[in-house]
């Protein structure tokens, strides 16, 4: 096999860049057709990228011409499209969350365990971004040596319409709850959700900013700054502090200026365009597995870590600020 | 009165330092009288000040030729000459603590309100810092907005002999507790500490790093990371995150080199030399303050809350990070 | 036409990496031929790219089936490939230089002005890199208002062995040479190269650094500092300094770090994968333009003005670093 | 000798800056009188500094109270007080230029060897700032090997009225011409001067920048860029590349800030405050050596280099950029 052919679930903006992705930028990989519950969607992309529209998921899943999966349906749908998937032994790549609730991504773990193949890998790009793989080889290589805090900050420009509290964990914070676990290589003991002084530019009713606090079974600290309304750029911090050094997530690369009295650089104002590379390497990595018949990003059980991780989060939250543990098993042996 | 007439009560190094420090360097005092219980410390200093050594502290406090005391004795002595310096109505700059203990410091504020006059100085010099003092200039005119959170770091290269976990908040965040509430002027209302994964630089039985957590009156939350034996470096960090901006407490400034591989400056390894000229901006504005009469640095309430904030502190550390509420009244206009 | 059939002339190092580019990384193109003088060398890289081997380059430039040539022979035969693509009417991609002397870029001009067509264009891949492509619009932009000055320095950790003074100029500073250019929009009037102290790292009969002056027709002066055995980094530096402002080339990223009293980051020092993007970026725009029959990039016209700057500065060297005119007519319309 | 009795000729705003520093800030010195043309001015800072007011410079120099004078009348005065002081063995500071053209100051020279003992200082203040002197510490030790290059820049915000393009070359470039030379503790050979593009910024008859190149007599080549309107900020830029590295002068230090899309720094727009320490200092260190009978500065010597060189640069750019040798003999060891 020497070409991916792939079936895409789901037209919205996330699923034709992903369409569009692999049909003109990334190699070995081909959309063959494409779904959605809204047709007009469906044909858009279908244009875009020259393929079929298929009637249904399923048509999709079920075909035996296509090799491989790619899940772009809204959150809720994504746990019953992962099942049918594995059910008929389907590669699949799926947006994250992997499922709206932690117990949904458990009923995954379970199928796929029982079918006896990883099959499924979550979208969470972070992983394939060159700053924090940088990083990450540093860390393994022991330059600062042995991680023992890791200080982030997710600051967004602006809070998108209809943005609630809990989107702040889920779809925001999400990101480093993946990513710190992976970067450190540590599981996750407990969670706070701290809410202080709300800025005057967040919406009526979203306490904007809040901090994270997570502790690792091995006693790292993380502490994690959510903040949706900082206005002056999308700026993604990561420090993780070791027994004899820190390194740092490097900003994205911009000219530095002397200008008006201020010396400095941009800073990026686009979260769309902040981790464009990454998208691009996640699913070539992707597909140039799959053709492989292999998995090797964030898988099931990194997507029902994160789906439980963020229930915890929001309960403490919910509950003032305080601790709540994981109470997680280890980590199966079919997911090492 | 043009040139202030100084005692100086304490003769270890800080001492040594300040005394030296008055008579060599600063401008419009003098240090006319030395005392120590060790009477070959106080015979030293006298000779490098080329002054005389009195019998007593209160051979010092009691002298009418002397206008006013810098107190350096060892910190259990703090408060009974405080106590002391304010029966006798003279202006006192104390090393911090103010005390050993916040009921100490308590002591000391219903002596000063019933004397009815400001006289002591506690020794955060911090608020001296050129860094400091820029960033507090750029909070103060709104280039930021109003601060919402605090990430700051404190990291020495090494624990010295005997320091232990107490040690941690009492003298060493210690800094970072005064210094964030005057940068931020806000008044703390709850206290975490929270002990994380140790490093094994750390010496038996220091739990080090550990992370602190205060939040506001406003709902500012601070966090601060104390660190003891962090090798690389005396590091450092404040930044303030405000609704519409950071701004960051500026590294001590080397120039940049290009050099086998790499390129950036040196860390500073010395915390002896990091505030040098803090301490003396200090010293300067108490002895130009005190010839006029006033009082303006760090007052005995601020040295009480410092006291009270590490006692809960250390509170939190031994009941495992939970939050405790500060329950202070409010600050007595004799103190605003 | 929606794939272009390039034939590949040339197979050594940078003929290969170009080869597997087009092949594998990039999109709208196929190698169809390759050839070499060393047919062992074709037939590996006919092998890496699943093409076949052609007989000669006349084979490759005459076959109808070929869309377009990439010229990567060694530097001598560069001219006559070019004409003979002229010729037949073929787009040619060619490496730096177009030519060994100014005389033989006079010639490809020629040519190809009396074919009526731009078809040539040659291999400055600088102007496709990220960073110079963000400081020329920032220049374009006017943020730093007229360019007025333009501060350069290339530098390599080590001459590779048999590297010439000659090679200083022709083979590296020829980069800035073009690239400046087009930077500011402006041309040459005169140049300089000025051998100062030579270090002690250079090999035997390498003065090297070299600091070579450029002035344009508008007045701007350009410094270019060329430094072959710069040991500490593939160190690429330029700044424009305008009427009101400075724009620096952002140096590579890399996360920083803190450790053993520096703080700082690495520096590259392969220049092998420093403007790895911009060869991707550079072939596949040229792919694209070639598709809709048009050019875009450093024409004949480029190269022959470099070569022509080239060749002075050697001149100026061996006058000991007088100025000498360039004394070239206006760019040809034909060249715009 | 504990307090160096101190006589001031010349009230102007750098005359009273000093007078204030040595009586105010400093230690070990006291103004004991001054002096000007016009008494008024003279009288004022008398008055600021609690001294008499002399009648004339000769009284003050003629004053066997008067231990050393500071020489900061206006500059064509310079020559003839300086000389003076020599004749009455009087240490004398004297702000630069040490004379207005290199053979005032080559009669200084002669006076002072005649005389038998070094009691000059020139005002170059440069030499006694931080930055400067951590990169000459780093130099010294080798950290960059030999130097090889050097790259500077002297940005001014705006020139001042009146300022003409010797100006730029004698009162502006006069700092990096004795600077440098003292960073890399080599002579100077041979100099260029070189006219660019004007910006539109300048005013009439002020082409503005322009460049300066120095070779040594090592070989190492100086590029200094001389902009007087550069509007964005006062920036003095300073980069010494060596055998095996490159160090760079360090930017004033201000808190770095995120905000409006940007991040970075201040610059320093104000060229009054950027050297104020260095100016604490210099005179300092001034009193210190001269209450040992010592002089340690830039003395005589360099001073006349730097008006020599200064001259040439001048001859040079009115000769259309030449390259001018300065043809001096040898320091004479009275001055090594």
């Amino acid at each position: 096999m020497k070409e991916l052919q792939v079936g895409l679930i789901g037209c919205g903006a996330i699923g034709r860049d992903h369409a569009q992705r692999i049909q003109n930028k990334l190699q070995r990989a081909k959309i063959v057709a494409v779904t959605d519950v809204i047709k007009e969607s469906a044909q858009k992309v279908a244009q875009l990228c020259g393929c079929k529209v298929a009637e249904t998921a399923e048509d999709i899943i079920a075909d035996p011409k296509i090799d491989a999966v790619v899940v772009t349906a809204w959150d809720p749908a994504h746990k019953e499209l992962v099942l049918e998937c594995i059910k008929h032994k389907k590669f699949v790549f799926c947006e994250k969350p992997l499922a709206t609730e932690a117990k949904g991504a458990k009923e995954i773990i379970k199928a796929e365990m029982e079918g006896g193949q990883r099959l499924v890998q979550v979208g969470f790009m972070r992983r394939y971004d060159k700053g924090y793989r940088q990083m990450k080889e540093l860390i393994d290589a022991g330059e600062i040596g042995a991680p023992l805090l890791v200080h982030s900050a997710h600051r967004n420009v602006a809070s998108g319409q209809g943005v609630t509290e809990d989107f702040m964990i889920t779809q925001t914070c999400i990101h480093e709850i993946d990513l710190t676990k992976w970067l450190i290589q540590d599981d996750y003991d407990s969670v706070r959700c701290i809410v202080g002084r709300t800025s005057k530019e967040a919406p009526e009713g979203l306490r904007d900013p809040q901090m994270v606090m997570i502790r690792t079974k091995s006693g790292i600290c993380i502490d994690i700054e959510v903040f949706l309304n900082a206005r002056f750029g999308y700026d993604i911090q990561c420090q993780v502090v070791g027994e004899n050094g820190t390194v740092n997530l490097p900003d994205p690369s911009y000219p530095p200026i002397r200008k008006e009295a201020f010396k400095g650089t941009s800073l990026c104002m686009d979260w769309s365009v902040r981790f464009i590379e990454a998208y691009d390497v996640e699913l070539q990595e992707w597909i140039d597995n799959t053709l492989e018949g292999i998995t090797s990003g964030p898988n099931s059980w990194d997507g029902y870590i994160a789906a439980l991780t963020a229930d915890l989060l929001i309960q403490s939250r919910d509950e003032g600020g305080t601790e709540i543990k994981l109470n997680t098993p280890e980590r199966p042996v079919f997911y090492a």
